[in-house]
Formats: C-alpha cells, sequence, structure tokens
C-alpha cells in the first residue's frame, strides 16, 4: 500500500492511545477492559486504511473490533476513520502480528479477518504468508474454541494455498466462494482493496475456516 | 451429453463383456481377478465417451482402471475407444453409482475421479451431486486408508460445494487448483468436457482430497 512519507505520524499516534496502542502491547492488557462494552471481541489483521473495521463496527455495534497494522503512515488513516465516524467499539494496534500469542490472551478472541493479505508469492517466503500453520497456530491460541478466519483476497495463489493450509491443519471450511461479488451477500463490508480490484473486474474469492 | 439414440448400443455392449459389465454387478466379482495384472485399481465415474480413462490407462499402465457410466448410448463410445486403442487395464461398467458398496469390495480402490460431473445446481437435488455426503461414505468404504477422490470441473458452484463437502466429512485438501490450464502439468489427461469447455477459455477447477 503506497502512501507518503508522514513525519506527523509519531504524534497523531500519541495524541490518540485512546484508539491506537503502540508497541510493545502485552496481553496483560486484557482487551475487554479496553471496550466501553464487555461483548466479543473480532480481530482484522493487516487492517489498511480501517474502512473495513470501521464499517463492520457500525453494522456490528454488539461486536468490539481490534485492527492490527504495521506501518504508521498507513494506520493513521485508521485512526483518523475511527474518530471522523466516532465509532466506539474499535482499537487499533501499530505492530506486526507476529506474535499475537503475546499481545491475546488464550480464547479471548471470536473471529479473525484476513483480508487482502501480502501473498507472498515466493515459495521461500511461505512462512510469511499470514495463512501459513505457524500462524494458523497462534490464531488457534487466542481464538475460542470453534473459532473461525475469514478470507477475503483476490490472489488466486494466495487463496489455493489458504484452503490447503487450513485443511491440513485440520480446520474445516464452511464456505467457499470464488466470486463474492457475483452472489448477493448484503452484509459484505468492501476493504479498499477489495473496491479497488473489484471495479476492476476481478473476481474476489472468501472463505471461512473453523477450528475444530 | 447429447448422443442419438443407438438400438445396436444392446448388442454391442453383451458382444465386448470382456470390457463392459452390464448391470446388475456384484461386489462377489473381485475386480483384481478381472484385469491381467494384479495392480492398484483407479476408478472414474461418469466415464462418458471414455477419454479420460483411456489416456490415464496408457499413461499408467501400471494401474487398473475401472469407469462407470450410466447412459447405455455413451459408454459404447468408451467401450470402442477401449477397443481402438488397445488397452487392456481398462474396465468398464454400465451402471448407477448410487450402490458402490454393493460393486466393490471394501479398500478394493486407490483412488476415484470424478470429471466434470453434473452439477445439480437446484438445492433441492444436492443429494443427487456426486460430492454430497453419502456419496463420499461409500468412497470411503471402498477406498484404501488415505485414499484419494480427485475433482476436475468448470462449475463454479459445484466446486465451491465439494471444497465444503469435503472438508465437512473431515477430508484433508491437498490440492485446490482454480485454473489447471494455467499451470503446468503434463500429467493432466484432458476429458471431452475439459477440451471443450477450456477452448472457450472458461478455468477448470480441481481438487485432490484425501480421506483421513
Ligand atoms: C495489501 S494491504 C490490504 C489492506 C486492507 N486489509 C484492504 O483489504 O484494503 C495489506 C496490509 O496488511 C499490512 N500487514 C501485512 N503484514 C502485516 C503484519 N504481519 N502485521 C500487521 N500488518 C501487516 C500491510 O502493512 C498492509 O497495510
Ligand atoms: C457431464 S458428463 C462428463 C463426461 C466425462 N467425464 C467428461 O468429463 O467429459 C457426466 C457423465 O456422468 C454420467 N453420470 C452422471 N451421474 C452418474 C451416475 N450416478 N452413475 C454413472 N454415471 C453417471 C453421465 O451419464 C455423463 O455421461
Amino acid at each position: 500500500m503506497r502512501t507518503r512519507h508522514k513525519p506527523w505520524a509519531d504524534d497523531y499516534l500519541k495524541e490518540n492511545k485512546h484508539i491506537v496502542e503502540l508497541e510493545p502491547v502485552s496481553k496483560h492488557k486484557r482487551w475487554k477492559d479496553n471496550f466501553s462494552e464487555a461483548q466479543p471481541i473480532h480481530l482484522e489483521i493487516g487492517t489498511g486504511k480501517g474502512q473495513f473495521i470501521c464499517g463492520m463496527a457500525k453494522q456490528y455495534p454488539n461486536v468490539n473490533f481490534v485492527g492490527i497494522e504495521v506501518v504508521k503512515s498507513i494506520i493513521v488513516s485508521a485512526v483518523q476513520k475511527v474518530k471522523d465516524e466516532d465509532v466506539n467499539n474499535v482499537k487499533l494496534i501499530n505492530e506486526d502480528a507476529k506474535d499475537l500469542r503475546e499481545m491475546f490472551s488464550e480464547n479471548e478472541i471470536d473471529h479473525i479477518y484476513l483480508n487482502f493479505s501480502d501473498p507472498w508469492p515466493k515459495n521461500r517466503h511461505e512462512k510469511r504468508r499470514l495463512t501459513y500453520s505457524t500462524f494458523l497456530e497462534q490464531y488457534k491460541t487466542i481464538l475460542k474454541e470453534n473459532g473461525k478466519v475469514t478470507l477475503k483476497t483476490d490472489n488466486q495463489s494466495l487463496f489455493e494455498y489458504s484452503l490447503v493450509s487450513f485443511s491440513n491443519f485440520g480446520m474445516v471450511l464452511e464456505e467457499v466462494t470464488l466470486d463474492l461479488h457475483e452472489i448477493e451477500d448484503s452484509t459484505n463490508v468492501m476493504t479498499e482493496y477489495e473496491e479497488k480490484f473489484s471495479a476492476k473486474g476481478q473476481p474476489i474469492y472468501r472463505c471461512v475456516a473453523r477450528f475444530v
């Protein structure tokens, strides 16, 4: 995701600590104490500029949302969106999602969203894909029993890879759709990337996989 | 598959009983006694005119192939092909594949191929799809431990449905490809339908699922 350098980003994030956690985040934080309402927590990894998480937060006021985004100059846009849209059930984390078990307690999360995750197409970068087995192990730990992962992507190879990876990990596929915008799903909240790629006519893939 | 009425089909099939079994087939038949060589048996369901099974039989002489096709006027073309191409590791069955456990013994088969199976798009016909759970139960019985099912289709909905059905049955997806002809797979043997649809530029889907 291209963004201009934003020299003011550091100060801006510090001013908005009520919305965004700056690294290092510790799991001793107890996320539920962090929200005004005690309700299920859904996690998005690679939140980008926050369109999805803000849209979901408005659509599901009875859910708390946490978004992780590693790039500072990108997450500032998500912070701005949370403020502009005045949603109080979103918290953001400016950190790399590599050590989720440090950031969340066991069974703390109900659902994980991976939206247009970086595909890392080279075989030697397989371990960086957010659907690689070591990530799935982390997801399994922080998710409640039978917790789910929803993946949306325009990337055919990442999608094929992820279905096989979920399945080999022992997860069950609850839904697979090879052209999300062809079906009527009025609950679907578009991400920035999703808008861009579907405007170009590319199919959007989605799957929902459940840990068992 | 459209075919002309073939009044000579009955006689032709009876003349070729060394190649084609006519119903009812009993599992007491012991398939391995039916081939000149004792080697693994692969099964294709919905063989059509036999292009795939004959191509596979030539490519894998160390495998015995059984093909089931319910329509008489179609299976005659497959019988002809087996004769024309002079392959001796193919047997055909002119029967509906609905009672496979009557036709095969437990653990008799190594691999099952479903090629361009009828999609039965209406929800109320779900049970007729060859990847519906009752079919998977039968496949599991007649397949060896860790036996595999390979599905190829051009039909997006059947493919999506089948991935979910395999997964819910507890099968593991070993391979998923959303555009078979984009990848280099020199071992792929095309079926009649595959040639037709890929010539039109439609993507061909393939997955391999393993019982565990
Ligand atoms: C291709 S963008 C998609 C953004 C947004 N989800 C969308 O669909 O429009 C991927 C985003 O994930 C972020 N990202 C990638 N790996 C990450 C990681 N390990 N931890 C946190 N964020 C990550 C990137 O910085 C980038 O903003
Ligand atoms: C769409 S055609 C595909 C033919 C061939 N496999 C191909 O890919 O070119 C499906 C074939 O499966 C056969 N078929 C469908 N259901 C069957 C069943 N339950 N038992 C046996 N054959 C069946 C049909 O008669 C038809 O020839």
